[in-house]
């Protein structure tokens, strides 16, 4: 009872801590719209707000997160949200600081953010080390979210989706999703973005074979990275090959071909052709109607992943259910029950 | 009521004739002993006779086909599977044919089952017209089912799999399971067999369009079909960019490369080279360890496949559920709720 008193106020006294910055005195109809008119203004302090609002544990906060962007959502949709994947040594970030410093020099609203499912494992997080992207970090039109840290991968799945139509509201207008090529982290991704950019390096072949099977096949545009120096004649060729097995491949978006282009991050350079891919992309999209209609996909399956989810966790979380199935499992392994005996034997009991 | 009554009773009369066959005057613990015999003897009107009882609708049906399954258990996993896919017009049934024919004329004993996730929605079958197969079908040591007929496609997955295992204590010792190559099919064959076998024409490119994203990646070998004639020049091109295409994508089989081989089932040649393949892919996998691993891992996954199912399943079922769903759907389209609310009202109602 003691232990059970402890841990409740433990935990009032941390969610308190993060609620009092912005509750204050006025009341909590007032604290909601004010939040809202300051993350509509465009504060970076306010959507952070909003953000831990979102991605908090505390009942009460998560209902305001909820209410906050329930108002807002009129306000979201109006950008380019954009997948980024490689393997880790691509230069994911190097690429993203000069892309995304491009774009925000030019007077557009950037926001990085980043899924990390191997995050919920080992609490790292690939956005964590924010000094990455110095120099995008300080620019007045960028915001950067480090990847939410530990929680099951639906949950980092909902917060990383939410945080991305706050920053909408916030006005920003492309959205740069980050994530790592392996695990299940890039499929994830494909469902929140309208344009999914893989970053390979050359020597294609063997740097494909330690990326996810069908990455390919979710990929809109491959950006063949480090085009610089001696390299460049390797990128040229590697180019080649890629046009060549995404020419193989169904495409992504229905009506669009994946194409391949070289880039260098450090002489800023191919940068403004991906740009203008990514542009000529959405507007392929708009013309045959697949940018609407791909994104109220997108939420309708979200919508029933998350019931999935729901239904699954629930289940698992009965008392005595896991070492039952555990049991159930190594009997399946024996061969002394068949599959459908097991799944009725779970659902009678 | 009369109505009511009506139904039952031709539901009765159905699945009494389809005991009565074998149910007669015996004991059912007989019965179900005599079958058993009787299917691990070889016996092909016994060994449909359990089919029928698995994939019967009627409650005590089921139960005896899981006793027969069960107690036939120890005697299954002695095969080879073989899932095989290709774009209709591939010429799956005639490739089917003359490769089971050439193992059951060397004494292999040679099962041919289907997945047709389209037939849960047309009521067709891959299978249903035998005279595609008539030779094979005549053999003494061919078996060949059909697909079974409309059902949830995770019905049509379990049917499939189950029959697979009686096929192997009836001594089956190849089994082959076809699947188009579009929808979830070749996904779910995959996860059924050891092998999985790509058939494809010449203009891979082109044709590959038309398949499933990711297939490729799903693929143990490719076989470029129809090479004989005028067209064997093409297809000698079609089996190096194949190859080409095999050697940039993650292996499916860890330790395994994906190849590409011709065959020209009306002439019989390349079906010896497919079969060393299927062999020289064993003898790595048992090598690795991955032969039973792979087994383990797969009636794992269908083990939770199936709770899953059964959970999502039961949950629609409820009163209301579908048109609660379809309201919140609609609500999210036009933005008037976030997904997270919207699983909330679900579970709080």
């Amino acid at each position: 009872m003691h232990v059970m008193r402890g841990i409740e106020s433990t935990h009032d006294g941390f969610v308190a801590s993060s609620r009092k910055r912005f509750v204050k005195k006025a009341s909590p109809e007032k604290d909601l719209e004010s939040l809202c008119t300051e993350i509509e203004k465009g504060s970076r302090l306010y959507l952070a707000k909003g953000i831990t609002l979102l991605e908090s544990t505390k009942q009460s906060d998560k209902l305001l997160g909820q209410e906050v962007l329930t108002k807002l959502l009129p306000k979201t949709g109006k950008c380019i949200r954009i997948g980024i994947t490689g393997v880790p040594g691509a230069g994911k970030s190097t690429f993203i600081e000069a892309f995304g410093l491009m774009l925000a020099d030019r007077g557009h609203k950037v926001a990085v953010l980043a899924i990390d499912p191997s995050s919920t494992l080992t609490g790292g997080s690939i956005l964590g080390d924010k000094t990455r992207m110095e120099e995008l970090a300080r620019h007045k039109n960028a915001f950067i979210r480090p990847s939410p840290s530990a929680g099951t991968l639906g949950g980092v799945h909902k917060k990383t989706r939410e945080t991305m139509l706050l920053c909408e509201a916030a006005g920003y207008d492309v959205i740069l999703i980050e994530t790592v090529g392996v695990g299940q982290g890039e499929t994830i991704v494909r469902g929140m973005v309208d344009y999914f950019l893989l970053l390979v390096l050359t020597g294609a072949g063997d740097e494909l074979q330690g990326m996810k099977k069908g990455i390919m096949e979710l990929t809109d545009g491959v950006v063949v990275h480090k085009n610089d120096g001696s390299n460049m004649p390797l990128v040229k060729k590697t180019v080649r090959e890629y046009k060549r097995i995404l020419h193989m491949l169904q495409p992504t978006s229905p009506g669009w071909t994946s194409t391949a282009q070289p880039v260098s991050s450090i002489e800023r350079t191919g940068l403004q052709e991906v740009w203008e891919t990514v542009l000529a992309f959405r507007q392929a999209m708009q013309e045959n109607n697949y940018w609407d209609t791909r994104r109220q996909l997108q939420t309708k399956d979200w919508f029933h992943a998350m019931i999935r989810d729901h239904l699954i966790d629930s289940f698992f979380a009965e008392a005595g259910r896991k070492s039952q199935v555990k049991g159930l499992e190594q009997e399946l392994m024996e061969g002394n029950v068949t599959v459908t005996s097991a799944v009725d034997r779970l659902f009678s009991s």
